[in-house]
């Protein structure tokens, strides 16, 4: 995230229309950020294992592309139908209205800035743990419970022990995330043509344990995770791939927010202390 | 100000307690940053001019380095001077509650990302016309004004033409900025001191008019550009200095945020169409 981060940041000074804010301009540095943000991830993530980098396939889709330039994948029907269940993937996580880094991509882009500072601000929003993360520590979960005989007991100790179950309820989302039951159809179908049903079989045990005991349902992230394994996305890569599908959204509400603008200043209520004596910077402890 | 946003991001991977955001790594982290961004400016500046780099002269004050940084000058009575009204500069422009850089720090810090990611938002959000360079803006006015005794003529036809005279009024501050008072009093000094009345005369001039036609006071931009065109810095690097003054109060709010956190994710209130018929992409115009 921090290389993405960076890298975007740089972008915006290499791009061939950098200074030109119009909103034509800008919807072409968003399909070109969509573009560069799945080669930015590759190269980062090859760079720093020592690995060679790869090219983008011009004649493979953008899902396609993205599945390759993430795991090296290409042409087999495996590889076909994984990039066909990244492509609702990359769908879903789209656009989400004024989550925290979309909303910061907004503030920052109320001063009429340039859009890649925007962007800048909302991939480091999204790199906090309390935004992006969730699909990656899902992945992290099944993992951990191995096999979908231990799943069971894995979660009811886990509630007895008041430990966070990963990829249920949501803040906004309280009766539940449509979005689920999609991904979920698209997860069974995967593990089928890979012949590997271990991770939807964890998955299922674990949503069936949370909804008897906690009345809870699961997240989007929830069988983004099983997809993600069977795909062998690296899991440190799973926010990352967030940002290949978020960057349309918030280039989206870049654009938008640019097109009705009001400079987003809130003002502060002070509730400190009213008066405090001043110390000389020497004589304070 | 892409260089700095750039270069913050990139110090956020190489700082020395990457990885750490607890508050006492912050305040280290924040204490760095204070002493990199001068340093990442004049380098800035001085590679695009193809001019010799400086280095950080230890035995001075933060603004006498900051002054030398960006000016070359050191040691001399009037570098003396100038330093002191940077620092009184620096000290005015450090903090001002929730405007939008700061805000825009405050949404990603409350992810509970990491502190150069909060500050990379601030840097790219202060980059918009709306929010930085209204100093850079007062001195670009005087020198296009040039002499005290054009100064009447020039601001009645401004006025006339609609044309917008900068560093007057306040998005919050009503009824005037109780800080131009201070920066005045050290700009008349410091014209004194360096024998050119030139700037602070044509400014009041302009702030007379002012008062008079449109019943405006100036704000801390107003007096600050008489200050900076004093000291010759480059009027680029105005905003950019602002940032060596304001990273005081960007990184005291983030480490506020984080200690006190709650995730900013505001509601949207969606005001569109209710229902619009699906267009296949192909049957689209």
């Amino acid at each position: 995230m921090d290389m993405l981060r960076t890298g975007v940041s740089i972008l915006g000074m290499t791009d061939p229309e950098a200074g030109d804010n119009s909103p034509d301009a800008n919807t072409r540095k968003s399909i070109r950020l969509v573009a560069q943000i799945p080669l930015l991830i590759s190269a980062a993530d090859r760079l720093a294992s020592g690995i060679p980098l790869l090219r983008r396939q011009p004649d493979l889709s953008f899902a396609e592309n993205l599945l390759h330039l993430l795991t090296g994948r290409k042409e087999d029907t495996r590889a076909k139908a994984m990039a066909r269940v990244l492509d609702v993937s990359l769908t879903l996580y789209a656009e989400h209205e004024f989550n925290a880094s979309t909303f910061s991509a907004r503030v920052t882009a109320s001063t009429m800035t340039d859009l890649h500072s925007a962007i800048t601000s909302a991939i480091g929003t999204l790199k906090g743990p309390l935004h992006g993360g969730a699909n990656e520590a899902v992945a992290q979960m099944f993992v951990e419970i191995g096999s979908p005989a231990k799943a069971e007991r894995w979660v009811h100790e886990s509630l007895a022990s008041k430990r966070r179950i990963m990829g249920f309820g949501h803040r906004v989302l309280k009766h539940g995330d449509a979005r689920s039951a999609i991904i979920q159809r698209h997860a069974a179908d995967l593990s089928r043509i890979c012949g590997d049903h271990r991770w939807y079989e964890i998955a299922a045990v674990v949503e069936q344990v949370m909804r008897e005991e906690k009345g809870l349902y699961p997240n989007l992230d929830f069988y983004t995770a099983v997809a993600y394994l069977l795909m062998t996305i690296p899991r440190t890569l799973y926010t990352p791939v967030f940002v290949c599908s978020r960057i349309t959204g918030w280039c989206a509400h870049v654009i938008e927010q640019q097109s009705h603008n009001r400079l987003m200043r809130p003002r502060a209520l002070y509730t400190g202390p009213s008066k405090k004596e001043y110390v000389p910077i020497d004589r304070r402890t």
